[in-house]
C-alpha cells in the first residue's frame, strides 16, 4: 500500500514485544510479540490501520518491514533508546494453559501513547490492554471517534479501579476475559457479569473465553460466537488481539455499528483468530488472502447452523 | 398420558439413584438422581419414552408418581431387594467442578438391563453411561432401530475397551465429553478426536463441553452449539443426561434423521438443560410447558445470529 494513500481507519493502542515461547513440541526465541504485532495485522486485511506503540532501539529491522508488508502505518511508533519489551512463556501440554517464565517491560515501561496528528480523528479506536490512565490519555486526544474498544486485565482491575472505571464509562465497547468480568462485578454467573458491565457505560460487552469462543452482550440480548475450530494448534499466543483486530478492522471497513454488523465482525475476529494460532507469532497472518478468510467465514457460519 | 395410548418412541436405558448434593449455597439429600431420572422427562417433552433401569425397594413411591406425571412408560423399570443407587456431591463455588463424596452402586450393580417386549422395536435408542456389555445387551435385544445413540465414560474408555469398540461401532452416535474424547483417541485436538472416533463407526460424534456447549461432528462437518446461557444455576447435576434425553425426543418427534434435523435436536437438548440447571434435581422441569421451550428456543436461535 502506498503511503501516501493510505487512510486510517482504525487506530489500535497497545505493546510490541520480543517474546521467547515454548510449547511441548517447540521452543522460539525473540518471536514478533505483543498485542499491537497481533491486532493491526489482522485489522489491515479489512482497513487502514496505524499503531501507537513503542519499540526500543534493538528492534529487529526485518519486524519493521514485517508491519509494512501487512500495510500497517507506522506514524504513531515511537523508537525509544533502550530494550524492547520481552515476554516469556512456557505452554501446557492442553496448548491452553501457560505460564510466564519473565517480563521485562523495558521502553514499555515509561511509554506514553500519543497520537501523530493524522490519528485524532480516526473513526475507530481500540485502546489494548494498558493502563487505565494511559487510556484516558489516548482517548482525550481523539477527536469524536464513531466507536472505542478497550480491553483490560485483572491487574488494572485491581490496581487502578478508579480511572478503570472512567475508561469503562467512556468506551462503546469493553473486552476482557470471563475471570476478569467476575472480578469486575463481583458476579460469577456471565451473563450477570455483562449486563453489570453494560450498567457501568458499554453498549457492548463481549467476554473471551478462548478455545471456547466469546460472548456478545448488548441491549437487544447476547449473541454466542464459538472459536473456529483448527486442526492443530500451533502457538495461541495474540488469539485475543488478533480476534480484537480483526473484528476492528472489519467493523471500520462496514463503517456501520449496529448490533448486526458487531456480530458479523466478531465472526471475522473468531476466523482470524484461527488463522493466528495455526502458527508460531504472526506466522499464521504472513501469507493469509482475504479470500482465505472468506472461505473460513463461509464454514463458520455453517457450523453455526 | 394414558398407558394404553403410549407409544414407546424412544428407549432409554441408564441409572437411577438417590442423590445427596451440596452446592455453594444449600444442602439437599435425597434427591432424585441418575442419568435416566433426567433424560426420561426431558424426552418426553417431545415423544413416548420408556425407562430401562433398576430401584431398590427404598425408592420413594413419590418419585414413582413423580416419573408418570411426565407420562414415562415404567414397563421397564425393575424393582430389585435391595438398597437404591446412592451418590453424593459436592459443587466448588464455580458450580462446574465437583467432587464425589461417595458412591453405593446397591442394586445397580447387579442390574441387567432388559428391554420388554413392547420395547424391542421402538425406534430410537439411548444407551446411557452403564458398561459396554451391558450396552451391547441392550442392543442385542432390540429389532432393527432407526438410530442408536451411546453415552460412555472414562471408566469404561480405560477398563472395558475391547466392548466398547464394539459399542462404537454399532451406533449411529456417540456421546462423551472432551477429556474423554482425548483419553478413546489419544488426541488433543477436538475436531481430529472426532474424526478419529467416526473412523471407529459412528456417522454422529457430540462432543459435551458442559458450560461451553457441545460440538457435533458428522460428515458433512462441524456443528458448533453453545450451551443456553441462564441466569443463574441451582444444580448443575444432569445436565448433559437432559441434554442428551430431550435430543433424542425431538429427534423422535421429528422421525427423520439427518444432519438438519440432529442439529435442530441438539438445540432443543441446549435449551432444555438450560431449565434443567435452574432447580435441583428435576425440579426444573417439573412445570416446564413445551411453550417454554419453545421461547427459549427462538431466543437461542437469535443469539446464535
Amino acid at each position: 500500500m502506498n503511503k501516501r494513500s493510505r487512510k486510517i481507519d482504525v487506530v489500535i493502542v497497545g505493546s510490541i514485544g520480543l517474546d521467547d515461547i515454548e510449547t511441548p513440541f517447540e521452543k522460539r526465541t525473540g518471536l514478533l510479540g505483543g498485542s499491537l504485532s497481533y491486532a493491526c495485522p489482522s485489522a489491515s486485511f479489512f482497513a487502514g490501520s496505524g499503531m501507537v506503540g513503542v519499540v526500543g532501539d534493538d528492534f529487529p529491522e526485518k519486524y519493521m518491514s514485517l508491519y509494512e508488508s501487512f500495510g500497517i502505518d507506522l506514524d504513531g511508533l515511537k523508537k525509544a533508546d533502550g530494550k524492547t519489551f520481552r515476554w516469556s512463556g512456557v505452554y501446557d501440554k492442553d496448548m491452553i494453559n501457560r505460564r510466564t517464565i519473565f517480563t521485562e517491560l523495558n521502553v514499555f515501561g515509561s511509554f506514553v501513547p500519543d497520537l501523530p496528528d493524522s490519528y485524532r480523528s480516526a473513526p475507530f479506536i481500540m485502546l489494548g490492554n494498558i493502563s487505565p490512565s494511559l487510556q484516558l490519555h489516548v482517548l482525550s486526544q481523539a477527536t469524536r471517534p464513531k466507536f472505542v474498544a478497550a480491553d483490560t486485565m485483572d491487574l488494572w482491575i485491581n490496581t487502578a479501579r478508579k480511572d478503570l472505571d472512567r475508561v469503562v464509562a467512556s468506551v462503546d465497547m469493553l473486552t476482557l476475559n470471563d475471570s476478569e468480568a467476575r472480578l469486575l462485578t463481583g458476579k460469577h454467573n456471565l451473563k450477570q457479569c455483562t449486563e453489570s458491565i453494560m450498567k457501568m457505560g458499554p453498549r457492548y460487552v463481549v467476554i473471551k473465553k478462548g478455545e471456547h469462543g466469546a460472548m456478545l452482550a448488548c441491549r437487544t440480548g447476547l449473541f454466542l460466537l464459538p472459536a473456529y475450530p483448527v486442526d492443530a494448534v500451533l502457538d495461541p499466543t495474540g488469539a485475543g488481539d488478533s480476534f480484537a483486530g480483526a473484528f476492528m478492522g472489519r467493523l471500520a471497513e462496514i463503517r456501520k455499528v449496529s448490533d448486526r454488523t458487531i456480530r458479523e465482525a466478531l465472526m471475522y475476529g473468531s476466523v482470524v483468530a484461527s488463522f493466528c494460532v495455526e502458527g508460531f507469532s504472526v506466522d499464521g497472518l504472513r501469507r493469509l488472502k482475504r479470500n482465505d478468510i472468506e472461505r473460513r467465514m463461509t464454514a463458520l457460519r455453517k457450523m453455526m447452523g
